[in-house]
């Protein structure tokens, strides 16, 4: 989504940002932040740390004061910890941001707002503190009404392997091509990079498929929303969440993600992986349901870790036993051509 | 559920009961208390209702002090009303219950705990007020685990066909068999007649395979849970319930409820109604994930309204076709023993 854009459905919130490091010292601590900076760069005037933090994400060191007179108008708390607590550390920092006029934007599971100081704060200068898990007020359930506008949604052999950085990736290729795509983001990194949606996970199990249709609203003919997926339709816990978001987007096209090497569900290790074809059938016979012209595009691969020239060859291999295009989106180049073409029907 | 045993995961209050009927003059709102008379009566002493109702459920009508000492030991909140508001001419009698020391059940949306004279006699009687819409503290993600003992689940067309009343009938028709077997609500009702379960709809969805799960526990191996059904896989806005729940459930057979008649999704005019053969198609293969056993037992229709010679006609051409028993449990005799030894696999 463009800077000046409304927020989608849900959560919105307003750019430039300044990311909060914290007290951190752990990079895998700090994702959130790492993913702001490589999908919201434009939107980033600096990162703020205390003294004793290690970790940056390689912007700026500004204080609060001089964040705001630069122009930033909330400070994204860009780490995690485990248990998702506000450490008591960062409580003076954050105040300060108040009182120097940033709003708040955290992904914790604990809510700013008990936080005395913090919403003692935010009284006092009419910031915002803004907790992207609590789902927004107001959500109906699903209506299953054909809505205006081309929608993409990304699903997954499993959780955890980059239905969001598929989703933004051909966010971007299509915003390369000159086509008008916005990022729907169901999850709460997603939502801290693109500035609103709707965390899926928070949402009331009656409500999830209509806040599916809220994140995608009508939109012009030939719009293209690119929807981030959650969990997977085999997944023995999540597979509800990924059939409310399935109907509720009602995708014209899905892009299937895939960890090569993957043999299991990630922390259920009696359940196989399915196979991208088991995962493309499933998909389209329950997609049809509300999108009788849904789609496979393609397969998108998280070849992370692998040597380069072995996952070209593998990818090269699945696309031509699928007979459809496998790319990886982090790599790009002409695979996710490719894969974008076949979105595209193009 | 029998009445010396304890409550399911979830929620649990005390039998016996006093059925409130409060200023109730439309049967229709009452249902609550009729299904409770129904299926829960030898757990029913009484009921109440103000001078200005006209509604009976036809059990003894009862003061508060009465039924206290005729040892009822819970309130439940017998009818409905639009919104879901608790009524301000129900809240001395309300408070008066409280003061006899009989806790109160609601499945109101309203929480009977905002109400201040309640919360107040409470507090002083030491009674409890149990909002049976309010999910069960500490739900855990589901694990997919396979657990011990034998699962039934009333799957449907649609919702509000005879989901909960199958399962209700299924469960007392193994129990006059002299087969161990409980009744798990997984809807506001349900948990009222069998004084345990779990508001499914009012899980967050991450949670709702995880509260699935704890609804049937482990049990011994020849015991069965008969699990009440929600929602529809083919339902545009609550299929990601339906899945979750089965998913959950991980039953070793299912019955599939239709009402006779019925074309389309109720309320989604633009939404077919499945086919019996098809529910019976995507329970099987969806089902399958977390108990690969999966089957289907047969169908059970809801013939209300029906011509009772034309109703059981109906029944006979269907289960020809489908090759399965097709009873109404309504009406019972040999077709529901015929579908409940399908179900048992004798």
């Amino acid at each position: 989504m463009s800077a000046d854009e409304p927020a989608a459905a849900g959560h919105g919130f307003a750019p430039p940002y300044l990311l909060f490091l914290g007290d951190c010292t752990e990079p895998g601590y700090a994702k959130t932040a790492f993913g702001l900076r490589d999908w919201a760069g434009d939107r980033c005037v600096g990162e703020f740390a205390l003294p004793q933090a290690s970790v940056s994400a390689g912007l700026e060191r500004l204080t609060m004061g001089e964040a705001a007179a630069r122009g930033a108008r909330s400070l994204v708390i860009g780490i995690a910890n485990s248990g998702g607590k506000i450490a008591p550390a960062w409580i003076p920092s954050l105040a300060e941001a108040l009182d120097a006029g940033l709003d708040i934007v955290s992904g914790m599971h604990a809510r700013l707002a008990d936080i005395p100081e913090l919403r003692a704060a935010a009284q006092r200068s009419g910031a915002r503190l803004v907790d992207i898990r609590t789902p927004p007020a107001g959500l109906q359930v699903g209506t299953g009404r054909k809505r205006a506008g081309k929608r993409l949604l990304t699903v997954g052999t499993d959780c955890a392997l980059g239905k969001k950085y598929t989703a933004l990736a051909l966010q971007r290729a299509m915003a390369d091509r000159g086509i008008d795509a916005d990022f729907r983001a169901s999850g709460q990194t997603g939502i801290m990079i693109s500035g609103g949606g709707i965390a899926l996970d928070s949402v009331v199990v009656d409500f999830a498929a209509g806040a599916a249709e809220a994140l995608s609203p009508d939109a012009a003919a030939d719009h293209w929303d690119v929807i981030e997926g959650q969990g997977s339709l085999f997944h023995p816990a999540y597979a509800g969440v990924s059939l409310a978001l399935l109907h509720g987007s009602q995708p014209d096209v899905f892009v299937v993600c895939h960890q090569p090497g993957r043999t299991h569900i990630l922390g259920h290790e009696t359940y196989a992986l399915p196979s991208i074809e088991e995962v493309i059938e499933l998909t389209t016979m329950l997609g049809r349901r509300t999108n009788p012209a849904i789609r496979c595009g393609g397969a998108a691969f998280n070849t992370a870790g692998m040597d380069r020239a072995e996952a070209h060859a593998l990818m090269e291999r699945e696309a031509a036993r699928l007979g459809l295009p496998v790319a990886d989106p982090m790599i790009g180049g002409p695979p996710l051509a490719r894969l974008l073409d076949s979105c595209l029907g193009s």
